[in-house]
């Protein structure tokens, strides 16, 4: 914390305005970062030698504003902006991330091989029955989780790519290895429906909150289907995008 | 009601799976319209001659493969297929809902003028407190509400767009009156949120389900911002398809 700021008690200012007006200078700052945990109530009434629930006035103003948000058990947050989220040619989780100045990160939640039903045979355009290898994978940005995605590859052609996504962490990077050197999503699909229990725990939200449905399909630079793709993103923490 | 499906008792097949398949060869031929009312347990079980209790095992198996949906003191449905809905360069609703062979619908639920707060004027690129005629209408397809949406232009570029809307029902016609022949997106922000309770009673949904936004800017043919718009959108009725 700053020390730039001192209550003025006789200022004809509320003390938790200023207090209020302190936090909102040091996230507009950067000092308190977005999406950081704000000091507790105990630190911030310290700090200016103000009691607890002065502050607390302070961060409820600042809740209703959404400037912060509380999370149960865990403490106030400064509210991070939504990630905007491009629907380009060439969709790249981590390009898109990085480019806004913000840190990407996953990890490989679950695999499975599986049959192809009517529905993923129909998206990949291979027969019924065609075994697929499935990847389940949960993205984060600056450390709080964004969308759980499941893709599905012909396991025959990319018989290797868990290991290779083991190895590299990147889908497309897993892909390169095994032959494909680029792709392009072919077409997006968007829809919106409310969270499920298991999404709910590893998106760290509440049941009841809406995620964005993204299904996708890419194309190898033939033209073939290579992979399709069902994300589910808490639609609170994302933007998405289309440019025309 | 055709009457081309006999119950046969010695058939070897529960009677209500063999109603179950006659409602859903009766959905697949289309006599039972998509977004339709399904007759009642009644009229069916006095069409068979079976009871209702056997008329109602079989709505509930196809109402748990989504076939068919209950709505609460209505009465039951035949399940509309989400609406298919492009956003390209040149997304008109009207002309979107047509081609999919649907009946698209529409009216003007309410109208203001408003000064451009910092966002409206961002989005339009005009000073902030420039007054906007803001138009808030209902979009319906099939009879069934789909979106409700507020656009917002310049009063004095279209000083009789209310009138002309009012006249036409289309708010491409009446920019068309306005002198924009054409106009054409310049990009859509997709987010999702539960719905509000006003959205709620217009959209005819529950309480707690999930509204897609959809935030677009169009521009003029001379490449100027002429109308941002903001469509909250029943989730479970449209599915947007993002082509590359």
């Amino acid at each position: 914390m700053t020390q730039r700021v001192i209550i003025d008690r006789g200022a004809g200012i509320a003390v938790w305005r200023q207090i209020a007006e302190w936090v909102r200078a040091e996230v507009a700052s950067g000092t308190f970062e977005q999406g950081s945990r704000l000091p507790t109530e105990t630190e911030i009434a310290e700090r200016f030698g103000v009691n607890r629930h002065t502050v607390r006035r302070a961060i409820a103003a600042l809740t209703a504003e959404g400037i912060l948000r509380a999370d149960q058990g865990r403490g106030t947050f400064v509210t991070a902006q939504p990630v905007s989220y491009p629907i380009t040619a060439r969709t790249r989780f981590s390009e898109i991330i990085t480019s806004q100045s913000r840190e990407p990160g996953g990890s490989l939640i679950g695999s499975a091989v599986e049959e192809a039903d009517a529905l993923l045979a129909g998206w990949l355009e291979v027969p019924v029955g065609t075994l697929l290898l499935r990847l389940d994978t949960l993205s984060v940005v600056d450390g709080v989780p964004l969308m759980v995605g499941a893709a599905w590859v012909e396991q025959a052609r990319f018989p290797n790519l868990l290991r290779d996504y083991a190895e590299t962490n990147s889908l497309t990077a897993a892909l390169k290895r095994g032959g494909v050197e680029d792709y392009t999503r072919k077409e997006t699909r968007i829809s919106a429906e409310l969270v499920d229990a298991d999404d709910a725990r590893l998106l760290e939200v509440a049941l009841g909150t809406p995620v964005l449905i993204m299904e996708s399909v890419n194309l190898d630079p033939d033209g073939r289907r290579i992979q399709y793709g069902r994300a589910r993103v808490a639609a609170e923490r994302i933007q998405i995008v289309v440019p025309n």
